[in-house]
């Protein structure tokens, strides 16, 4: 039997085009980038290891700065973890840092913040270089309207109506830190940072903001939908491929800081 | 047999993702964007057209800005026309908007500048969302040597050390206005704008200046490689997929105006 004393834990941040996997985490018989970390993992060490992520991202999601951890008896040396895994894994998967971290370092629950990009291309056309990164929206969008309501987000609140499906028994209280708004052109970028997130939760947050945003929604009408606390009464859920996770902020005092990755 | 005055000039501003096409020009039993539109103009007006563009894109080389016009008997309003492409176009390719021109109007003959983007990434790993669109260099670049070395290019110079293979009757001469390197994280995006470029030219620009912020050749080399004025010279050429046709613009005489533009 393996004895924990000789493995060591490895971090990783993790980016990945999400379109071709149904989403994040292990589910039989289907792309998963869990299963192609584990699968590089096993090429590289000849060890069969299961790797565990901040965040669960759903199918179509993308990532450039997911954050897993996996065990492992490899005497490897950081870099060639780095090197090694990026031979291995397929085009659409990247491991961009590495570290190693003492076996109390939980990657999920030390993690204090997550920050999530959704973009909107919001023009007439369709955009070939943006559409498997972008939720195209032809109607104009008043973007005033939709920063008033993204802001009512901010704080500690009970996302309930922003929630397709959920155990009743769980919290559904979740505390939004920032909300904003970057437009470039045609493209509306929108930054959320929360402590963690309700499956579907911005994508549904994303879809009713663009219904603010085409005046079909008042701002009103968001206040309230939050206030409500009703399972699904906001949406429509907005697309997938327009999500990106783009950092999980660890504590002041957790041993993992992004300045030690090796790459 | 057809008269011109029944027919009218089209002009389209088009964007494509450059990846499974070989260029933009025509070339027989290749996947071409001009192919593309003409098929999609055929489907619309059922006509037979010929489609001319400002640039003639190298095969992998995208476009946001691509320009071209061709004939057309049709009566669809321009919004229709815009439309109608979109729809019978393939996802990698789309119309952002449409303008009716006298025939007097020369697509590539009347514009006076052109501007493209290259994207490199430099970054130790790569990265699956950047990948399709920057050329990934692993060496640490140095974007001072390499912007003192772009700066050089500024102005009318004789660039036949930036061809690979040209007519030997015609001019190498082409003015440079701009050159612009903008950094943001890990990429690099070289903007540069000239009446117009030869081929391979900003490939070839590209690769040497890469070779510049590595130390390879020196800024005072690169001014040499200039000054010699001998074909092929600069160079390795950058990979196709980091660059991008951004822009034509057409003189303030110029019917055609980008904010008369229907989309």
């Amino acid at each position: 039997m393996e004895l924990f004393n000789n493995l060591k834990k490895i971090v990783l941040v993790v980016e990945y085009n999400g379109k071709r996997y149904c989403g994040f985490q292990w589910q039989k018989g289907q792309p998963t980038v869990q299963a192609e970390l584990e699968k590089a993992i096993h090429k590289l060490t000849g060890e069969r290891r299961r790797v565990v992520s901040a965040c669960r991202t759903d199918t179509g999601v993308h990532a450039l700065g997911q954050v897993v951890t996996f065990w492992t008896g490899s005497k490897l040396p950081c870099r060639k973890v780095v090197s090694g895994l990026n031979h291995y894994l397929p085009a659409d998967i990247s491991v961009r840092g590495a570290a190693t971290v003492s076996k109390d370092f939980n990657v999920m629950k030390d993690a204090v913040r997550r920050e999530y990009r959704y973009l909107i291309l919001n023009s007439s056309t369709r955009s070939p270089l943006l559409d498997d990164f972008s939720y195209h929206v032809s109607t104009k969008l008043d973007l005033g309207l939709m920063s008033r309501a993204a802001r009512m987000l901010k704080g500690e609140h009970d996302f309930a109506s922003f929630v397709t499906a959920w155990d009743r028994e769980k919290s559904t209280v979740r505390h939004i830190y920032e909300t904003i708004f970057k437009k470039e052109g045609n493209l509306i970028a929108f930054h959320v940072v929360a402590n963690s997130f309700l499956t579907h939760q911005i994508r549904n947050i994303v879809g009713t903001l663009v219904r603010v945003g085409t005046g079909k929604t008042g701002v009103d009408e968001f206040k309230r939908i939050l206030e409500r606390k009703k399972l699904s009464l906001a949406g429509p859920t907005a697309p997938a491929h327009g999500l990106c996770l783009m950092k999980v902020t660890y504590g002041d005092n957790s041993e993992f800081k992004y300045e030690n990755l090796c790459a």
